[in-house]
């Protein structure tokens, strides 16, 4: 073990003093072979939280309580840790299906968190020239992740309010005829959901995939979920990630089997870890106590809005999810979340990030203290309320 | 919730009777969405064990003691389960570079298993008409996950003991030019180290990356990790798999942190679970107990071996893995495979999976009573020694 190499070739002489020859040899060879558009891709960024108030990223503000931390502990001590996982992950599937209410006639892909599954999905129709589309603003990932697998990207409008408009977006499909649609419902990061005939005739005229992306189906009483088998080019996604188990990375693709056993052919054999898969199928038994924490957290929605609209300055959407988007007068968007920081308080800045959201700031809905601190904090922030 | 959806557009009727025209329409629209490649290619599979003796899949047979499994409970009891990952796992980074003696000069990136660390470097490199270069017969999954990011696969025969000739292979780069070429070292289901310098040639004459694959480096002394950073294109794989740690989906690729920074860019943020982060820091932390399970296998290797090479009608492989190749007389292995199966133990038939593996099992290395079961029904099941 660890003997150098025996022989010359072309090696890099002394790792530690890498020469400059060397260096420039080793970019020669990255930009030969890393793609131009991944070049280009700067990598997702996720802050550090460190002691602050965490508002950022739709978690849940609920830590699980002991007696269930005590139940799961007790049911993990019978995982074979030494074995492979499930590689179909029967059990958690079987949960899946009785809690999300997954109509029989779909089948069901789990990923690690949705992330995975837009992958695949992707992966599955991935042709160079073929292109994936979203209204914009949107979840990030979609592009991100078409553009890592090589696809065209076509962003389409919302309209000022973030409602989605009809015309353009099937003079868009027309026009593109995109491979993959994805329309998240609620929409993040504007909260809003888009009318629901207007996604249908979306569905109905896309030559190719519409996924609806249901990540805050908890907080919301709108889905799609039942009609999935009513159309033959409709999937649909959620996660478990903002109801409380975002620690556990699971997500959940429900579509019609035969498209479902092409996306599966994408899907790395054992995905999801022995542990997550029996924690799934624990957390998941004992749904009924995040569903309720999820009612709670849309009441406290409802208070925080309350509390957002009544500051000046200020403009507040309104929310199906579990975060509320807003926007500061203009210019302000970082002089408030720098003053946010500063008073202890981690939202997420969307100010630069596209033009539709220019100066706006999202807050995630979190337990009425912290929703408070964050309202007091913030009432200080703002220039017109000074 | 769950109400029907209100407008016309083109839906599938009722779904529980989807009529011979709709499916027609879906089946037309799945022929013309989903790549032809991909429509070709079958899904991995994994065989259900049930009750059987289990030396299929190259695990560690041996489950956690009891102490460890209490004190990792105990560990886990501080996981943030309603929070998302680190996305940058440092703990658990931090742990493997201690323990596995990752170079200071190494950047690392961290998976759900080398499944994912390969699919992260094939996307980083994917562009249409790129080829993925491995000798054969090797570890599957590189041609399986090459196929689903659209790049051409470029297998070169190893010789009739299964070593690597260097003209071919060079000659294969030559001709090829491949994006990435794969060694697994030692190989896997062949079970032998390739020659150390004609490795070294690979690396020196391969005009774009070469990646170490190093799976079942706990069952030899030999090893690359050492020697990356002398090299301006070798990236180096590890996984916990193999060593007891299957259930936890772990592995880490190595390499200089500026090729790392581009694949990074192909990573999707929270690919590894918390709790699996977690656990990952807790098993390393008590490696030594995983490493002298592997020492003993060693052991029970070379037992194994010689009980193996006194049977007749059979060629047993050398092998520096935690699992035996073997070959039965011609046309045999199916008849073995399924007599030991009919005597409770399941391995691998690799019969008919590539002309050099004709007549080829694989025997996962167990402990010492279950090689004696598998070896006492195998002389059973094979036909010379009736």
């Amino acid at each position: 073990m660890r003997a150098p190499p025996r022989s010359g070739y072309r090696k890099t002489a002394d790792p530690a003093s890498l020469t400059l020859n060397t260096m420039t040899a080793l970019n020669d060879r990255i930009d030969r072979l890393i793609r131009p558009e991944l070049r280009a891709l700067r990598a997702y960024q996720v802050p550090a939280a460190g002691e602050l108030i965490k508002l950022d990223a739709m978690e849940s503000p609920y830590p699980w309580p002991d007696w269930l931390v005590d139940a799961w502990l007790d049911r993990l001590r019978g995982v074979s840790l030494n074995r492979y996982p499930d590689p179909a992950a029967e059990a958690l599937k079987v949960q899946m299906r009785s809690v999300l209410d997954v109509p029989q006639a779909c089948g069901m892909i789990l990923g690690n968190g949705s992330d995975e599954l837009i992958q695949m999905i992707i992966q599955a129709v991935a042709v160079p020239g073929q292109c994936i589309m979203a209204p914009e603003p949107t979840f990030v990932m979609y592009r991100q992740i078409a553009t890592v697998c090589s696809l065209e990207w076509a962003g389409v409008a919302l309209r000022d309010d973030f409602s989605l408009e009809a015309d353009d977006m099937l003079a868009a499909i027309e026009r593109h005829r995109p491979a993959v649609v994805f329309l998240a419902w609620p929409n993040n990061p504007t909260g809003n959901l888009f009318d629901r005939e207007v996604m249908e005739a979306v569905v109905s005229c896309a030559p190719g995939l519409v996924v609806v992306d249901e990540a805050y189906a908890p907080f919301t009483d709108e889905s799609f979920l039942s009609a999935v088998p009513a159309y033959d080019n409709l999937l649909l996604l959620r996660t478990l990630s903002k109801i409380g188990f975002a620690g556990l990375r699971l997500g959940v693709l429900a579509g019609l089997p035969e498209w479902l056993a092409e996306i599966e052919k994408t899907r790395l054999p054992y995905n999801i870890s022995s542990i997550d898969q029996l924690s799934g199928v624990f957390a998941l038994e004992h749904y009924e106590v995040f569903r309720q924490q999820a009612s709670t957290l849309r009441r406290h929605r409802s208070d925080l809005f309350a509390g957002m609209q009544a500051l000046p300055g200020l403009q507040a959407y309104p929310s199906e999810t579990n975060f509320i988007l807003f926007r500061t007068l203009h210019g302000q968007a970082q002089a408030v979340y720098a003053e946010l920081m500063a008073h202890g308080i981690l939202i997420k800045n969307l100010d630069g990030s596209a033009p539709a959201l220019r100066d706006c700031l999202r807050v995630t809905v979190g337990k009425p203290e912290e929703n408070a601190a964050f309202l007091s904090a913030l009432r200080r922030a703002l220039p017109a309320a000074r």
